[in-house]
């Protein structure tokens, strides 16, 4: 978090690729040629699937000037030979971020809180809700606030509303802040890699309607949340990050959701936090989390 | 911990019964009566369930002579006006604990060295294992081996000594520590209540063979344990206690393994000790868990 | 949770005395003689000081009329020959909580939060600031924002200013929610017992200012908060609740204070629903705390 | 851990010098000039000291011949030209750890059995203690056991004795588990960085002897351990890790003590293979850990 000012200059770059002698070469050899600094730097190798990922963090020497599209050019020409799938980022760089949410407003009002003093870098073009309870607080954080109620016979139209709104935004993310409807298969794949849930259980136990419920029924003595980006199999998207805290007998399923709601907010901010820092990778039904 | 030698003289009871109006009064009074002195009370009502549930580790005055059977006949004409289910126990009181295994061996040298030193105040007449690997273990510690081999058509003799030897030990509970064959539901049905296993995930997730394997598919990013009673249904016993810790992507399945090993002897020493300091209830398929 | 009408009939009484048979039977006689229905029941002994503690919740059978006076009168007379400290509360009881800011608002936006959901059960007649900061946050609750700037030379006059709004508000409790200034002596003795304070260390790590930038400095790898009751000795407070997260080298004083912000809160909040849940006794310079 | 074979071909180089640009591709291009392919590589640099750290795990293509000394002497020339302190080992490499302990054995207990079971790749070439209690346990595991008692008197030539079996079996590292006594400054600085010792509270809280005493009489909430290189300066020196538990009130110091000892293995045990792994860097009075 050192050298705010120093921070304009500098960026991000993702890669994955399948895995072979130089992936790490090619990426750190070029920066060095454009001078860059190498803040940070994580690599990984799956060893079953062979695969490759990269995440570098690095800023530009002090009065150097940075040209975007030569640097993708020219490093596009490399990262070919390797079949690499690569981004670049400025960072720091504030994402838009749509939050779709039904009634309950504790992961909201946490993710307003880090959007309002800066914890989360973010825009919130819209808060997208299927119930008019929240306006208030989303009002009072001057986001605009669009109810957009849904039954089995809209859902068509209220998806495409709610996709109008993401595209014409230019949204890079969309979190489930406790939306608590299933997205259609369609808008789950147009979503997919970009949408992060949040589910009241630790998955993979506990799927569906009413987790704290199901857990209560059980007798756990661990409640937990799991943020997942969304997939078009309910609750088997890639596993993001995931929290519990310990619980005994005299939990009634009100207490678990009680306790539950400051580990849904810490979980989501977290892969909030990590998506848009860009540390996480897709991998299959899995995720790659550079995390810190 | 505090007064061991007076602590000779320390009981506990535990009593479950229907939720009603002076359910703790017909126990507190008749310790006040039997002029013990309380060291710790608890209790809880089940309010869906309307069940009562109750233990008290009391001591007596210094020099009184405490007649256990004067003690059981007298209060019983009491408790039976509650329909109460109750149980006195010395305190320290010397569990008798069989502990069944396989090859893995961590989980078995975790709980033989919290024996030998005395953090857990059990006796273990027997271990019993479908392979010989860790006789060297038992016998360093003195403790009877027993090589009991199993296949699909021996398992009904194997069990049926299995048995033998904790009857006739006079055992108080049994303890699955990693011993990875399924109890026919016969044996489940006779080991009712006093048989603990440990499964190495946070059920309900990844029930069945090779939990770490399963949660390296799913890409968890916590791995956990669950010690539960032994029931007729596989991993679907009531939960003691769970325990996790966080892992990330760079874990396939035997760092999984290594991670959680610490945890499995964890979760297990847990469970043994609430068991043993009578701690647990058992209440349909849930326990009731005064745990410290 | 369960019950929240009959919840109205609902009381917790607490007693402390010195250590002999019949501390727990004087209560749940007297209880048992009102035809009180015990809920849950908590003591401990602590056998070093010889001190007894209790905690009762309990109801009335349905249409009981319940005179607290009477009550009081009658139980006081038993109570007395045990040299008890006793204490009897309505539950839910909607405490009066003062809070106590300066310009960092996580804290004060968490109880704020838990505050409106009526997750925490209290009322917030005033807070309470030596900075204008925050005034807009406490207004959209429709909460009184007192801004009174503090100096070395003020400082008498502003403490007296607080405490006046304290009283007269028949405060039951007063929170620093990283208030940041010292209570002098005399204001810590006026509100011992009923000012709970947040420090963003592990007590006794870290004590005094900038506790994020000594634990950077000693290069820590876990970091914490710790609530306390105020007392005339900085930071030496009897401790009633703590909590840590991971960190490792690469967190900067900024961002041990970043990852830090929900410790903070989360202690805090669980800090204060024991006290205003009458779960902890004060007990020479520590806590007894029958949480849950 | 895959690929146990081609391990034997696996190497880590770790790294740190001032930081400038260029720091990472003078690791990353050697090694890709060498033909080698990295596993994994994690940098870090530290912007208030302006120091950078690199670690990288890399293997050689199938076939390759790989000739240290010739590594050595070509990577020097360059990492000279960066003032780089640098390391390379081979991995697995089976270190050799000398255990000093006292009467305590639960952290000796702990090593033992992962050293049995290779869960740490360690040789133990000797276990020293000023008592003769643990002789039997080091028995058992075939390792020479040094009863060497200490006076302050003899304490100079005991420790003279323990360096002499640290230096003739040519040990990497030395690990106090629970040795009780404090090493003098000279010994300090003679094991400085190759010796870590295992606090039994969370530094900087509770330094000093009967740490476990001094939390209870804070009534602290939480129960941790800490380990630490030993430095001149009693439980100052460089913190490698640390864990906690929750306790209560209800823990007595004998409490701590048992809840302790898990803890204490854990954190030990964790910087041990931290530091055989290569993964620690001392960085002044801290460390940078690229943990795993």
């Amino acid at each position: 978090m050192k050298d705010i000012e120093s921070a304009a200059q500098t960026y991000i770059i993702t890669a994955d690729c399948p895995s072979r002698t130089g992936t790490v070469d090619v990426v750190t050899r070029f920066l060095f040629e454009q001078q860059c600094y190498i803040n940070e730097i994580h690599s990984f190798v799956d060893t079953t699937e062979n695969r490759f990922f990269i995440r570098v963090e690095f800023r530009l020497d002090s009065d150097a000037i940075f040209n975007q599209d030569d640097f993708t050019e020219q490093f596009e020409q490399r990262a070919s030979q390797f079949e690499m799938k690569w981004q670049l980022a400025p960072r720091p760089y504030k994402s838009k971020v749509v939050i779709m949410v039904s009634k309950h407003d504790h992961c909201l009002n946490d993710l307003l809180y880090r959007y309002r003093t800066g914890d989360l870098n973010i825009e919130i073009p819209a808060i997208i809700s299927n119930h008019p309870d929240l306006e208030e607080l989303a009002k009072w954080h001057g986001i605009p606030y669009y109810h957009l109620p849904i039954t089995k016979e809209t859902k068509p139209e209220q998806e495409a509303e709610v996709y109008k709104i993401i595209e014409e935004s230019k949204s890079d993310l969309v979190v489930l802040a406790r939306y608590m409807q299933v997205l259609s298969s369609d808008m789950s794949k147009k979503l997919s890699g970009r949408a992060i849930n949040i589910h009241h259980s630790l998955l993979p136990g506990f799927k569906g309607a009413k987790p704290y419920y199901q857990a209560y029924d059980r007798g756990i003595k661990l409640v937990g949340a799991t943020a997942h980006y969304v997939s078009d199999d309910l609750d088997e998207g890639p596993i993001i990050t995931q929290s519990v805290d310990t619980v005994d007998h005299s939990y009634y399923p009100e207490d678990l959701a009680a306790k539950g709601r400051h580990i849904e907010c810490l979980t989501l901010s977290r892969a909030v936090r990590y998506h848009i820092e860009n540390r996480i990778f897709l991998h299959g039904n899995k995720t790659v989390v550079f995390g810190k």
